[in-house]
């Protein structure tokens, strides 16, 4: 298997990015060849200052002079900057050269070049990114979570579609239970946006559960959590802060007083637990779904051990035929639709 | 100041509500008149299970048979249950029979009736929900957070020109800001309604501080959140639902020694402190604001205190004159849109 990785993507590269690779060549014997887009000069030394100034010959270098910062805007920064390592990672991809492209770079920038380059699956009309989300006892994932932000009814079911084999495939789950993200259970609650998406949803062969609410995402959570990209990029991001901001309070509380810390220490055992389930670190990236060929984007801020992770979400996407089984769940769905309609009396 | 009670709304009613209005009366003197709006066979029967068999000269029972349950479809039900208690409370207001209404039941039912039966103040294009949101250091405002749940750019505009007032009269601050919940900072990152509500903020009267994201939202606070209604309910139950699941999570983690969980008894006022911050026991309800009336709205749930602190979020609008206050920041922004639009040259 062949991975191509963006040496240049995210706020700590090429240093994350490069000790990643390392790692992850370390780990995952099935990689035969991982390609590190990016400056070259600068790769070198960074595979120089942690003593690998001779690297594994499995590391092979493709120089891209050109790096797309996060302020960018997409479209534009891929056009004025042809040889980037973005692109060219995709690139890689789509030309057979590497099995999947792995980047902690321009979340906007690599979905618009995957889907530019790529482009989408037969029956898929619009990709998404697939998170995974964490619960006391579940794993879920919510799709979409920010490539595509102005979503209409028939990109949601196409989520629910492509979530569902994420589950299947790779978090091992049967049978997993979709539900719309929304502000009410019933059908009639939401906007215009998850009413049509309810009806698509509904006829859908997937198993759906109706429509969630906020609340239900931990305490009663679902398989696959399906909503427009605005609303999941926030949720996630909303989330996270939530997440620390009751930690730093507690921090600051335990802090007031001797006996308070004191007994937290005791406790400490118990908030690591609590803080590793909720690290993302754990998940790496989240996959680009709905695009020809695999490709897993990572968090700008990822740590090396995050961007390993995404690696190995990708290896594992490769493994598991992700792309094919996406293909014929949308052709399931769509005899199923001719079915249904057939059935119809005119 | 007189003050309409819907007690059949929420989960526990006419239980919670009838207890809240006696405790409401003992709290604020300034409360001449406190008319209960439901089955008045029922809230007898709790006023006397209370021991208030006779009760306080303030409270006046004003019986109506229908009540709305959760489920109901809103519209729907405000015209099947004609003398239900909601519609009753806002038609007190809109007779002036009552300063202002506030219920814990069905917010769909009370927005629907609000906005039919008071209309929108002149310069408002729709009315939003504006929640007290707590960080560690600070209140803020989102806005509308279920109210409207298709929302055009207008709208956000109202919501960003009210919820400035709200902060400044009720909350106390001066030059509250206004972030815009999007999903980047620059002014190109978001859906096609940020994106043309961020211009239209840009130009008006208020502290416009740019587009905002989810993890700014705690740990980078700005004193008024605008967004539509389905993300602001959305934001709203899942941090409510992520607080409580690390909660959780930490109890089962402690529950596991006795060591940790002699720790955390130790450490046990640094949890209760969080805990209060995090109760939304405390914040009470939402003003429904841009209707002809003050509204208040609180959680199905809600227990006694906060009922009783939704009354005193009532009293404290009726004081602050918060609809007035809208008025002339509307009168203002539309001045200053005019004056605008005079200065470019033809």
């Amino acid at each position: 298997m062949k991975i191509a990785l963006d040496a240049m993507g995210g706020d700590f590269a090429p240093e994350r990015p490069v000790a990643a690779a390392i790692e992850a060549l370390a780990q995952f014997p099935q990689i035969e060849k991982l390609i590190l887009f990016g400056q070259e000069n600068r790769i070198r030394e960074e595979l120089k200052k942690i003593g690998h100034e001779k690297p594994d010959p499995r590391i092979e270098i493709r120089h891209c002079k050109d790096v797309i910062e996060m302020g960018d805007s997409p479209v534009e920064s891929l056009r004025r900057k042809r040889d980037n390592s973005i692109l060219r990672s995709i690139e890689a991809v789509r030309d057979g050269l590497a099995d999947a492209a792995v980047s902690a770079g321009h979340t906007g920038a690599m979905v618009a070049a995957a889907t530019i380059r790529l482009r989408t699956l037969p029956g898929i009309s619009r990709p998404g990114i697939a998170t995974i989300m964490p619960t006391e006892t579940n794993l879920f994932i919510l799709m979409d979570a920010g490539a595509n932000l102005d979503a209409r009814p028939e990109h949601l079911l196409d989520y629910a579609l492509m979530g569902s084999v994420f589950s299947e495939e790779i978090l091992g789950y049967k049978k997993p239970r979709v539900g719309l993200l929304s502000i009410g259970s019933e059908d009639v609650k939401g906007n215009s946006l998850t009413k049509d998406a309810f009806k698509l949803l509904s006829e859908a062969p997937i198993h759906f559960a109706g429509n969630i609410e906020g609340r239900d995402l931990f305490e009663n959570p679902v398989e696959v959590v399906v909503c427009d990209g605005f609303v999941g990029n926030v949720v996630l991001k909303t989330g996270e802060s939530i997440a620390n901001a009751i930690f730093q309070w507690l921090k600051h509380e335990i802090k007031k007083t001797p006996i308070r810390m004191f007994g937290a220490w005791l406790a400490r055992a118990a908030f690591r637990a609590i803080k590793k389930k909720t690290n993302y670190e754990e998940y790496g990236g989240s996959l680009l779904l709905g695009v020809n060929g695999i490709t897993v984007i990572a968090h700008g801020s990822s740590t090396v051990k995050a961007i390993r992770n995404a690696i190995r979400e990708a290896v594992e996407a490769v493994e598991h035929d992700v792309n094919n089984r996406i293909i014929r769940a949308a052709e399931i769905a769509a005899a199923h639709k001719e079915a249904q309609s057939d059935a119809i009396p005119a």
